[in-house]
């Protein structure tokens, strides 16, 4: 599984004020958290603070002086992202494009030449898709774009578009469906990524909610989420779900060897 | 979510010293302690701890003493069932029967006869399946079998055999398939039932593995388990997972309301 920390993000009180005083503490402190509680990728948004790239490129940079883990850059700016893309260590990942030819047609060739990947989310122009056709409608014109410009399948992050249980109770269904039918795009399929944490929007039982249906979602083939990864029981059913459907092999151990490795890992890029 | 409880089974060592001293208290108390839980059925097991007849009938009657909810009688011997069908209160769940004829011929009568519902086995005389398409097999010839002797859909709870995720790992991708196409026998389709607790077996982290493993079950058309319902984490997982997958309206306090009603009904069932 691909865990994509979402905490660096200027809609979180203590990251904006960062930005805003340009004190990186904080930001570099959720690096370290996050890339500790085992992020594969950091997500950066500027939210609604700033439009400056220049903003943009410090919080990346500030990020990579914590940490070195790849980035996600969570912009759909074009320009912006050709300046952010420049300052990335690592090929990171762009989060996101939506089923557009003028958007997949300026933003894929930079995910090309900057050999990075990309999220692409299973909606156009017109927003949100409320059934499991649109959502593989988009999600196809996405892939058959991305893939005539040359982008292989696993540089492609789908996804479905998670609604809140809350509102939206009977899109569960048809996001399991879709993204089912996501992964016969092409063999290997493409990652199947989402926002985890839309799920419980708004509920009491929120990271109950977030557990049982980051589970699900694994089963029917999730390999990747935007997430609070410094929530450990959330990374547990995970492990366990990712156990359950084969995809690592089973140890007693397998939760506390997670952090185990993950804690390694740190050491040996620490020294 | 049919929640069918587990703990009335002499293999326990309370409720084996209570068959063999004739001392119902802790079958009382477990039975209580599981409707209050939320159990639709109580499972009944006489183990190995006797083959008599008379005792299984005197768990029966001292469960029927305490609680109102139905029972599900653990035995495939007929002779034994035909007896101890007669001292239920209400239609009980016989498990089980698997894909024989001589074993349909001879239960399917008794089960008819008395209204009751059956567990089906997706197994043979030769054993336990290792493999979706045999999984899908035997049940297929259970449910002929059983349509032939008029036995409704709703009566038929049919089991995909889980097991051990420590042993053989592979396995939960092939019960899960297998589930997927048991619900096309019939539209309505039958239950699909489930021992629950033999996915952890042996595990360090088996209530975790439990909670997950029954939230995918679920996504996949699960809707009862014999269980332990009295693990309060593992009731909120299926509550959890029938929201996300529509077979409950979303309230705020979902969980609550599921502990109040079962109260509620509690009380009104000792009035």
């Amino acid at each position: 599984m691909i865990l994509i920390g979402e905490r660096i993000n200027a809609g979180f009180k203590d990251i904006k004020e960062a930005v805003l005083t340009k004190n990186a503490s904080s930001i570099k402190e959720w690096a370290k958290k996050q890339e500790a509680s085992g992020a594969n990728y950091l997500d950066i948004n500027l939210g609604t603070v700033s439009q400056s790239t220049a903003d943009l490129c410090w919080m990346i940079e500030n990020v990579q002086e914590a940490v070195s883990i790849p980035v996600s850059i969570d912009n759909n700016k074009p320009a912006m992202l050709k300046e952010a893309i420049k300052v990335c260590e690592k090929p990171p990942l762009i989060n996101s494009i939506i089923a557009d030819d003028s958007v997949i047609d300026e933003i894929i060739p930079i995910v090309i030449e900057n050999n990075a990947s990309v999220i692409g989310l299973a909606m156009d122009e017109n927003g949100s898709p409320t059934t499991s056709e649109k959502r593989v409608e988009h999600a196809g014109k996405i892939f058959m774009k991305t893939s005539e410009y040359g982008l292989p399948p696993e540089q492609l992050f789908l996804d479905p578009i998670v609604m809140p249980v809350k509102h939206m109770q009977i899109q569960v269904k048809a996001v399991l469906d879709a993204v089912k039918q996501f992964q016969l795009f092409s063999d290997p399929p493409c990652h199947i990524v989402c926002g985890l944490s839309n799920i419980g929007n708004g509920t009491v039982h929120k990271k109950l909610i977030n557990r049982i249906f980051v589970a699900t979602m694994i089963s029917y083939g999730l390999d990747a989420a935007i997430m609070d990864v410094c929530d450990k029981e959330l990374v547990e059913s995970i492990l366990t779900a990712e156990l359950l459907m084969n995809k690592s092999i089973y140890a007693d151990m397998y939760i506390e060897s997670f952090y185990k490795t993950k804690a390694k890992n740190l050491v040996s890029s620490a020294s």
